[in-house]
């Protein structure tokens, strides 16, 4: 068993960088705070014995070595960037989860045949530079490094030059590493655990996603003598876009979500009719064609929509990944992980991505999940007790031990 | 008649003072490029052997003495502000015409029995500061000049601090001066002169406006894991508010006009649904009694809107102004002075709110206007005719010819 008692109080410390306005944190991805947090998480991991590895898109590597030279290692880890206004354990507890397994491990002298690698992902949560997922993904060979480098913030700062500011670009090359297995702890994000009274939830299933990003293009007028029939609203056009988004998630029903979190508008003066809304769609379901078809109803009515407002309209496509299917093998190690520390448990699709998905592609993959208070994350308020994270890390710690073999 | 060529050239120098990006300008009220625009103006009134006075809102007043020691001055000008994204004239023509009207009598050395002031209001335009005719409305009693002074622009700078840091907070107590009459010369920001053909614009009312500054919270969430039934989305909300303003206008055809033009999410992340959005509602009619019953139709519906989304809400004014009628006095010596010069006219009613509209509470005002291209304002392209211009200036000389007596 891990000491729940040590974990929390690395998760307290943590969370004193970067912290938010109401008890959260921003610790946004290649900010100074992520600097800082980045430079705390490896004097822990020097301490715990293990040696760094940085990759050239900033993935910290820290590796326990293993007792057969040829095993590959068994990862663990998660990221420790957070929402602007976001919670104290969403990534940061599938993180300091890791290391707290190293240094029990290291506590009870216990030596393994694979090595253990506990890994921080770069941009995780996609809100600095869509999309989400962004490093682990070009570790995965899905998106190009040079494109990556090149995303932009709402500043029209790169990634590749923010990456380089805080100084953490390393010099290995980016999914050059060979995986034996990867296991991610991360909080549920979401209600159902919580409310059903279960420890654990064994992820088997992640949600497919699509950004969209739209841009409406109307006329710049004044909003009190430009009459009614003359105007070109681009902010009416994203009202009915953001009512047709939920309409279509509504319609799908209990299999499909959809939001728009992310508007801005141009030039937002009280009065001036709005000549240029940008904003994101954000679409999810665990099943591909339910996902394709509301990613297509949107963009055949979105563009009727602007058409009858005599606006342009270009949709773009800010992040995607399809429904994920985790390793059947290392989905029953985390099981078996439960069930044999007496922890209740049941099987859960995850409604986020995680950096886990990508990594799915390349190698064999699974997930555990704790609850968290009423289901809420991306939010200052996100809170777990001290239990649920051991319990989480706890069956983190047997199916690394399984896998990774004593 | 005035020179066009003197009066396009001073328009043109001015506009090189905060350029915008297409052409147009971003001079915003007591930033820096406003501070360079009065410094400006300023060298070229006293060139033209007028004194200046500066109020403790910031208002500019250049005085070309009278012949008569007891006569009260008559006023003309308007506001060298701009919207951020705003046009070359909106504001501007008003207050360099009235620099030309002086040069113009200069040149052909005629007295006046009134002396004539040419003045430049603060903050006409609202965007920075809500409300729009702030200092006009100061001076005219309106609001109170310790609440103008604690107005707050979006990064929380006060009014007062930004006004002094400028240094253009004089000394005169606002409202103290005394006024025979106003004129504000203003192009029409809308399309109605431009379709008829006519030159001027003898404008005789002016539309009443409401700006209300909605806030609704929501619970901020992941767009992934939160189940559609538990979710708070105030972005949501403000979409169907944003289609209730719209249906309210288009119900009181063609007698009313509504928009949003200002929206702010929060936290605005693309995988987080809006905790919380701000957002402006501009309404406006010529007719009180439209004016209140579409006020009170979004005051009774909005928080229905809100209720049914589980959100809270919160509804300030934060700009008021009633539907104006010009003195009849005024109003003739303008439609007289078109007349005289041969410019084509007809009575309009103003769709914007002016500087005019709160110093006609305490003085007899009108207002001339000139065409301008397709009715666009509050844009860069922004633009009317160099003889639109004049035409404007012509018939603002003469009003006040008439009203300040050779
Ligand atoms: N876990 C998490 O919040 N990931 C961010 C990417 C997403 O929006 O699902
Ligand atoms: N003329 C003008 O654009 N004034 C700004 C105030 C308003 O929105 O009407």
């Amino acid at each position: 068993r891990i000491n729940g008692d040590r974990l929390w109080d690395s998760l307290m410390e943590m969370a004193k960088i970067g912290p938010g306005l109401r008890g959260g944190n921003n610790r946004q991805t290649l900010t100074d705070e992520d600097g800082e947090g980045r430079r705390l998480f490896q004097s822990w991991c020097e301490k715990a014995g293990m040696t760094m590895g940085v990759d050239t898109m900033g993935n910290m590597f820290f590796t326990r070595e293993g007792t057969d030279p040829d095993a590959l290692p068994v990862y663990v880890g998660s990221h420790l960037d957070t929402q602007p206004t976001g919670g104290k354990y969403d990534g940061v507890l599938g993180v300091l989860g890791g290391l707290e397994l190293i240094r029990t491990l290291n506590d009870l002298n216990i030596k393994t045949k694979h090595p253990i690698v506990v890994v921080n992902w770069t941009n995780e949560e996609g809100t600095r530079f869509a999309p989400a997922m962004l490093a682990s993904g070009v570790f995965a060979g899905i998106h190009d490094e040079q494109w990556a480098y090149v995303r932009e913030d709402a500043k029209g700062k790169k990634f590749g030059d923010e990456l380089e500011r805080i100084g953490w670009k390393g010099d290995e090359k980016v999914g050059a590493r060979k995986i034996h297995a990867l296991f991610e702890l991360h909080i549920e994000q979401g209600p159902i655990l919580e409310a059903e009274g279960k420890d654990i939830g064994v992820v088997t299933h992640g949600q497919g996603l699509w950004w969209l990003q739209i841009t409406l293009t109307g006329k710049e007028s004044h909003t009190g003598s430009t009459p009614m029939p003359m105007r070109k609203n681009a902010g009416l056009g994203m009202a009915r876009i953001t009512e047709l988004v939920h309409a279509v998630a509504m319609a799908h029903q209990p299999n499909a979500v959809g939001a728009i979190g992310h508007v801005d508008v141009y030039p937002n003066s009280r009065n001036v009719i709005p000549g240029k809304v940008v904003f994101t769609v954000d679409i999810r379901s665990p099943d591909l064609s339910t996902l394709s078809a509301m990613k297509a109803e949107i963009e055949a009515k979105a563009p009727k929509i602007a058409k009858e407002l005599g606006l342009g309209i270009e949709i773009e496509e800010a992040g995607h990944f399809d429904p994920v299917i985790f390793d059947e093998g290392c989905v029953t190690a985390v099981r078996n992980a439960a069930d044999r520390l007496g922890y209740s448990h049941r099987d859960i699709v995850s409604g986020a991505g995680h950096d886990a998905c990508w990594i799915n592609r390349v190698a064999p993959t699974a997930m555990v999940m704790c609850p968290c208070v009423d289901g809420l994350s991306h939010n200052e308020d996100e809170e777990i007790s001290k239990e649920w994270a051991a319990a989480g890390t706890d069956v983190l710690l047997h199916a690394v031990l399984e896998t990774a073999e004593i």
